[in-house]
């Protein structure tokens, strides 16, 4: 085992009425609220209602900032920041998906920061403080509200950067599986693809060996979400299996599944930051293509792992490692397909011309240290996506 | 999946030469240090030098608390208390085991409470107050470290007792699995059976069904738990086992593995609590005898669970929930034999009276509300135990 660090003092308050805590859990940290939410499902569903609600009756004044888009932008970014200020918000309350809470963070970091928040996201810049955050998540899939990350887009220079900081963990973090009935079907399974992959990074692309403790929690959390998307497909209101996907997502991110194997490149992660960049498409759609592909290139060459995690997963026999590892990347695929999400390239951005995702990832994969995702290599994995 | 609060704020430093970092890790709490250690192993093995040397280099004033027993009794408490007040320590350093721990959360909240600690165990009364504690973990077993729990015996009353408060984390644990290497082959094993207890506990004695996601993840650590123990005996100085089975033992007990299974008892810590406040055992070496023992009972009347566990566990096959339970509480007692632990209570205590032990958990049992656990059935579980 590597060293590590590990260090999440966020609160996770989990289950049914847990959304009336957000007003005295925020109230905490100031009495002027930015409020951050997306499209408008928190409207529909009823969470915005009880969230007001709560924060007013804990003596909150709450400056709201909705419309935050999927693929979150710089643009949006900094409008909040502008509203903040104006409105001398001291506290924000983040009620989403990864989208809004990964906008929240950047809004509560750029505020005090002395320059333009993208140079966090470049590597130039290092966080050194942050406005307090609260969160409700309200889907399955980024983990977000459980770590200390943030990814946004800067669409003039179609860049899809992350950056992380320990100042970003939210303080406190309710999750009501109820909110997720709402979710539609695709963002159900988008969701459990993005938790998925965040495993399957940590499991296959870490340079070292590694050890059973970590993989059996890897292929336990991966095992319930397969399982558990299932059910809440087939039934919307399934209480507990929402109730699992809301907590492996916040678990899968969370640092504990990846503590002390070293450092972990997020390469499939990598190649979807630049479709989605360039493109627009959803995180989640983008993975389930990119996965399988993924896999199929790395298996060649480095099997052992792949076929590890298919033998426990999907019970696959056998002693060649490479054919092993070759079908766990075809039952990935199969079961991203029996799930509806796009398993080809075609599907997800129609014949285009692949370059310009190799050359949005030269410079990506320099601040992520992953410089072998040359545009090469990235041309390559496409190629099997297709 | 029941509703939980999950909080950890403990900051785990997790690997080779972080012993160094204790010092300025401590002087962030105060500058004058109560270092509460045991029976003289950190003497021997170095590390009390190289703590001493952090503390001092970060400008911390030392005063020693040396020699606490397993068992830890609240006589012990007391004299830290006394000795902490006298030299006006504003943080406790605990290095060390469970007891070692144990012991420094014991003073941490007896400190400043208005009232004998005891009242805290009965239940009297709940700590509003602690003196920061940093720990450094140099057995892998009760995962004090990393938790909110603490265990103490009364001596006077023969009652062995716990509790917990979400004051009693520590800021900073600090786990180098190299303290670990000198720990001997019978306090490593006791260790592994204290782990596997901890999860077996919430695996099969919550009265609510639930979930892959927790069951995957506490299977997972139990088997690498069971793994790396072997390697680890005959390896003392495996790095990579030694880890897996500290980091394990801080996880197992950490509220992760339990996080919404709703109320869980202990059922067999109640069992061991009362021999050990009567006979002053290892805790490990008496869980060792009433873990098979207890899962033979259970398994009469409820074997769903216990043959789920042994299924995965060990491969078990068969239709019969019964028998695959019978054969669970059989595996698990072979590998303890396996790994040298005592499996029998006559190799325990000896021939003697049990109806003191029956007697010591009415008391404790309605503490704990499992006040199931009477005279009786104590008695019939320690029949078992012969």
């Amino acid at each position: 085992m590597k060293n590590f660090v590990y260090h999440n003092p966020t609160k996770i308050l989990f289950g049914r009425d847990t959304i009336s805590r957000i007003g005295p859990e925020t109230a905490t940290y100031g009495a002027n609220v930015l409020l951050v939410y997306g499209q408008g499902s928190i409207l529909r569903n009823g969470v915005h209602h009880q969230v007001i609600e709560s924060l007013n009756k804990a003596g909150c004044t709450v400056v709201e900032f909705g419309g935050v888009q999927p693929n979150p932008t710089l643009r949006q970014v900094k409008e909040g920041v502008d509203i903040l200020r104006r409105k001398n918000c001291g506290v924000i309350c983040a009620v989403g998906g990864g989208s809004v809470i990964d906008t929240a963070k950047a809004i509560s970091c750029a505020h005090p920061a002395p320059h333009d928040v993208w140079r966090f996201f470049t590597a130039k810049k290092s966080i050194k403080s942050a406005v307090p955050l609260t969160c409700i998540a309200t889907v399955a899939g980024s983990g977000s509200e459980n770590n200390s990350g943030m990814v946004i887009t800067n669409e003039e220079k179609q860049h899809k950067f992350g950056y992380g900081s320990r100042l970003l963990h939210p303080k406190v973090s309710i999750l009501d599986p109820r909110t997720t009935y709402t979710v539609p079907e695709k963002q159900t399974a988008y969701g459990a693809v993005d938790i998925i992959s965040h495993l399957v990074e940590f499991y296959c692309t870490n340079s070292v060996e590694f050890f059973p403790l970590q993989k059996r929690i890897m292929e336990g959390i991966i095992e319930s979400v397969m399982q558990n998307t299932e059910i809440a497909l087939r039934n919307p209101t399934d209480y507990d299996s929402r109730a699992q996907l809301l907590w492996s997502a916040s678990l899968a991110l969370s640092g504990l599944p990846s503590a002390g194997l070293g450092r972990v490149g997020m390469p499939m992660h990598l190649i979807e930051h630049s479709i989605s960049a360039l493109h627009d498409t959803i995180h989640g759609a983008g993975l389930a293509v990119i996965l399988p592909a993924w896999l199929e290139f790395e298996g060649r060459s480095r099997p052992r792992k792949i076929a590890g995690l298919g033998r426990r997963l999907f019970g696959l026999a056998g002693a060649d490692d490479e054919d092993i590892a070759a079908a766990t990347a075809q039952q990935f695929k199969q079961w991203f397909e029996q799930i509806n999400c796009p398993v080809s390239l075609t599907s997800l951005i129609g014949e285009c011309n692949l370059l310009p995702i190799g050359e949005n990832t030269r410079f990506l994969a320099k601040i992520w240290r992953l410089q072998e995702y040359d545009r090469e290599k990235v041309l390559s994995i496409l190629d099997l996506c297709r």
